[in-house]
């Protein structure tokens, strides 16, 4: 086991990474604080684990929430029926809830925890490789409004984050793929060395290899770790870490949420911001097709769906958070490794890049 | 026009009491921060105020949100119709959110805020007495669910509270009383000259005297003040201020919301907390008909509703959020203008109280 640290002063929490963890209570037993605690998870990965991590909590009283699974039920109807267990079975506000699943359970439960009795602990057992690596480290949690994507929630630190990579192995080959599109972001941002090594072992990662996964997580963990605590509520260089998501976010919302993964949402969105980094002159053609080619070997689709035109886009794109005062800013490539946030892009470019203009 | 701060590091925040404030834009226009912001503000209250707050805003793009009025709206699915609004308005992370009501609007206003995009900021513009001298101070949001009172919220702390007295003028009797029994809660929980003063000075506090209302709600506000200063998020001396909440939430909650005003039933629950805290040898009989007195002069119930039995009273009260690891903790009186909170209290003199046994 790699044990990693949040920093963020009287919030700081471990992340913890390896093999069997679940099993491990002693790990994450100390990180429950009041007697009680609830697991909120989801109908697919309930008979996979949620026996063995009650199996730990054998001293602890302990209930679970079984939500239904998928993207699109990560409202507030679904949270409406987390608060009613919580005050049906009468938890308190030294409880904890535990978040066993993908980034829709992690983020809702987070937000649940967030909002409950205003605020109670809470800890994130991330299942598939996009939460392990993104949505489970840094308090960012909510629910989506049919209006826009994550649009309610709150900044709440969980009390530590368990990766237990053999939940791994029970994950869906596409939703590896999709985790993969966050892994390889962090690269893009603020890592070629990363990026270098990514494109070497892709194979092995696809192949589900324990040490080439491992090495993976605890990298893209540290990188996530390290921005959240020099910017714990998005002020600033935290923003970085949306590269693709602006597009990506509108390609979801498009969709309906949950037919494209958020990882390949990301993955396609990227591209298109390698793309418009190119048209600015910021990134050679070369550098966009190796961006473009290490995606695809992710097995990642690097185009946007056909059916969604420039101005579906800007609809889309116009609800961002990262809308300031009426402006769009955007995350853009300045090289590989070197992200930058700016408002001030070439909107023509813009234009030729979501209606595809080659 | 008196000034008082919320002193909180880097949250702190001005209460700013006084008559025509709201026509005064240049006092709470500079806390305004982004160029644009919302009013939220119910079907009562809109056609009294929100043309003479909106004449302030001239600058400011400015939109406004019109709820049904009434506790019985502080849902989920009314905060979902203020989301909604946001997005349709495509409103930013910039954007300030305006509550311009009682305590109902500020308190979902504030969790809108503190929830919409992970926060934003916002202003309390209180109408009622209840919401002058007690929820718009202190950063408590939220909104009921159907089993239990305000269990769904966050600490999220204004950016000032204008408490524009000649508001009142409009304000029910009924909702003036209503306002005073938690304006008398700070007298019985610290402050006996403030207690004395409230009883030589109900006639006119009554009859909505100028000076009178202003001088108790700059008290009011200056102990809530305090006690939020030393414990913002109600770790221990802030819960001193839920005297007679416990009683009081296990009657709104039974009645149905909105059939006893907030301030009613705390008066009510003032009064049995007063009798448990009799019964344990705490206060003597001539205190605790000195209290009942001071509610009934200002024309509060002093008596619980008959129909509820000691059995609706201990399953209302079990959910309380004072409830700690299975304990029902209360906050009782230790003489009058010394409130403690504990789990040590008498249980077979509870079931009294709660059976109105003589």
């Amino acid at each position: 086991m790699q044990t990693l640290k949040v920093d963020l002063a009287e919030r700081s929490y471990p992340i913890y990474v390896g093999a069997k963890l679940l099993q491990q209570s002693d790990t994450w037993l100390p990180h429950i604080r009041g007697k009680s605690c609830v697991t909120v998870t989801n109908t697919t990965i309930a008979p996979l684990y949620l026996d063995t991590l009650k199996a730990g909590l054998t001293a602890k009283p302990h209930s679970a929430v079984i939500l239904p699974d998928g993207e699109r039920y990560k409202t507030l109807d679904t949270l409406d029926q987390v608060y009613s267990h919580l005050l049906e079975e009468h938890v308190d506000r030294k409880a904890t809830l535990l978040a066993l699943g993908g980034g829709v359970v992690g983020d809702m439960t987070g937000f649940a925890a967030a909002s409950y009795q205003r605020g109670v602990d809470f800890i994130q057992i991330p299942t598939t490789l996009l939460a392990m690596v993104d949505s489970s480290v840094g308090g960012k949690t909510g629910v989506n409004h049919r209006l826009g994507k994550n649009m309610i929630g709150a900044f709440h630190q969980p009390q530590c984050v368990l990766v237990d990579t053999d939940t791994l192995k029970t994950l869906p080959a596409r939703e590896l793929s999709a985790g993969l599109a966050e892994v390889i972001k962090y690269g893009l941002i603020r890592d070629t060395a990363f990026l270098q090594w990514l494109q070497e072992h892709m194979a092995e990662l696809l192949a589900c290899d324990p040490d080439a996964l491992a090495y993976a997580i605890y990298r893209a963990c540290e990188h996530k770790a390290e921005v959240v605590a020099a910017d714990e509520r998005e002020a600033g260089q935290r923003a970085l870490l949306n590269l693709g998501h602006t597009f990506g976010h509108a390609i979801e919302a498009a969709m309906g949420y949950g037919q494209w993964l958020h990882g390949e949402a990301v993955a396609a969105g990227t591209v298109m911001a390698a793309d418009l980094s190119q048209r600015m002159g910021w990134l050679s053609a070369d550098e966009v097709t190796w961006v473009n080619t290490l995606f695809a070997q992710a097995h990642l689709p690097v185009n946007p769906p056909e059916c969604l035109s420039a101005a579906d886009f800007m609809r889309y794109m116009s609800v961002d958070k990262k809308v300031l005062d009426g402006s769009l800013r955007l995350v853009l490539l300045q090289g590989l490794g070197n992200a930058v946030i700016t408002a001030d892009f070439d909107t023509v470019a813009l234009q030729a890049v979501l209606r595809r203009d080659v």
